[in-house]
């Protein structure tokens, strides 16, 4: 099996020699029949995807990569959960599978979120504000408990983001395509019943997939729907929302304030409205990676899914290139 | 039993006469037997002072009262935590109970640390710098899974913060006076080998009631202990901290960031240089209230401890004078 590992230029280390090695021995596999390249720079890739049966890149990689021809490519393994800079898929060899890296962002991201609920419901925005201004402006809030907090998708990141919000004793509605049970949210709707639930939502989180149905899901309509002095989350992507809308109700006092890791564009530029809009915390694009565990944990579940293949079994990180998760 | 309720000026909801019948009422109580008089103003406690048996109040507000003459004092029960704006106790009536609330500021305490805890290993101090700079400046951290975190003073209050370091997956020590096993704690020492702890501590959660034995007890020469990168909580009192090396460490990035809610003084005037503290982050003394729950909390714990003390029992909220906790 011919394998091509494919790195970007990336503030983590990536999946060197050591690593797969180290990655193989925990999954206690072999090198055998297994033919392994790695490259970083362009030309690496295109002397290499000729023969390449298995890619492991990130999604953004290979997007900047695209077109190219793979005519043995059997599995694109994309080190990303999201692979919405792939679609649509209408560049893939027919027959070959997809799959994501779902679950690798699990712990951090639920550690952001826990972070960005208490944020949000102790008003930091506006301690981080009067901090600046150098004003002692003292405002009691309750804590978390009971307070209904809604998380729009439910793979590895809401699930995980449900889980913390249920730690601080909050009422979870988990919002999916299928509305199927979830274990860490007290109910669950389809998307097309999200507007149901916004009026009482306390706090919204989203950690949606990015695809041409959640593309602008939270729209001016929808934050107008949620209560004054909700708070919004975002760890999905930054095309989930209607960046100025949310800006302006942020602005005027509708939303009580918003902790988002994903912005369009990316990075934003100096002077962009969102870095001083008001009661925004930004952070760059850094809620789900883990700079210790990233990559051994990502081969972790790349030889949990090869052996399943090799096996002809059901492959949990299978990405449905209709739905794009 | 004449009960004297004197209230200060607070952000939050007191105790009114409505607050204390529904208290009555969850203890399962009548008022039969206890004559209750509120007051707000220096007269009105004043004037019930010399007939009052049970002093509820904050420790704030009776230390602005001092001295005064109590001679049917039997209790006092402190709407606060902290006792030490009444110490020395060499101004209480011979044979009366001093109860403190403590217990109260839990979960609220508990939220706020979690907060803390991600907020100083997710490096959210620099990027609320770098969103100040219009800089999109990336870097990763790992996830607090395995993180040290030290808590000194294992009450209620530190406790909470263990309970939820260890929620996270931190290794926590336990500090505290006598050094007894705590049961969110994996490890526990007295306060006289604090020392040896700090070179190994990723975050320190200052927890501790202020005490003459606690009083600066993270001073400079403790600080330099802590290793290059650490963090430090305080949700106690600003004086358990030498400030202005706290400060001077920040500034030199000897310490990575500091969420710190309480001060000296309170409040910070303008221009004081905790508010421009590289990675200082300022909370103005909220960390605990919560509005919605305080007071009628606070007679919980009260009537709680009044029927124990009627009959003759242990009381759970005793305050050892001699110790100030």
């Amino acid at each position: 099996m011919r394998i091509h590992i494919q790195t970007g230029q990336n503030m983590t280390q990536e999946i060197t020699p050591d690593v797969w090695q180290a990655g193989l021995a925990r999954a206690e596999m072999t090198d055998a029949g297994l033919a392994v390249s790695f490259g970083a720079a362009r030309e690496e890739f295109a002397a290499a995807i000729g023969e390449t049966e298995i890619l492991i890149a990130g999604g953004g990689t290979v997007g900047k990569l695209l077109p190219f021809n793979a005519p043995r490519l059997k599995m694109l393994f994309s080190t990303s959960a999201g692979v919405d800079q792939l679609m649509p898929f209408d560049w893939m060899t027919p027959g070959a599978v997809v799959l994501n890296n779902s679950g690798v962002h699990s712990i951090k991201t639920g550690e952001y979120v826990a972070m960005a609920l208490v944020m949000l419901n102790a008003g930091l925005p506006d301690f981080i504000a009067s901090q600046h201004a150098h004003k002692w402006e003292r405002h009691m809030t309750p804590s978390l408990r009971g307070r209904r907090v809604t998380v729009v998708g439910t793979g590895a990141l809401g699930g995980a983001a449900a889980e913390q919000a249920r730690h601080f004793g909050a009422i979870v509605t988990g919002v999916s395509r299928t509305g199927a049970v979830h274990p860490h949210c007290d109910h669950m709707l389809t998307t097309d019943a999200l507007d149901g639930v916004l009026p009482t939502t306390d706090c919204l989180i989203l950690a949606a997939p990015l695809t041409s149905q959640t593309n602008q899901l939270l729209n001016a309509r929808r934050i107008a729907l949620l209560p004054k002095g909700a708070g919004v989350v975002n760890v999905g992507r930054g095309e989930l929302v209607e960046q100025d809308a949310l800006c302006d109700r942020l602005d005027d006092g509708h939303l009580s304030g918003a902790v988002l890791d994903v912005f369009v564009p990316e990075p934003l530029p100096p002077g962009h409205r969102v870095w001083t809009t008001r009661n925004l915390v930004v952070t760059p694009h850094v809620s789900a990676g883990d700079p210790l565990t990233y990559y051994p944990d990502t081969l972790d579940i790349f030889f949990k899914n090869l052996k399943l293949w090799q096996a002809g079994k059901p492959l949990p990180n299978l990405v449905d290139t209709t739905h794009g998760y």
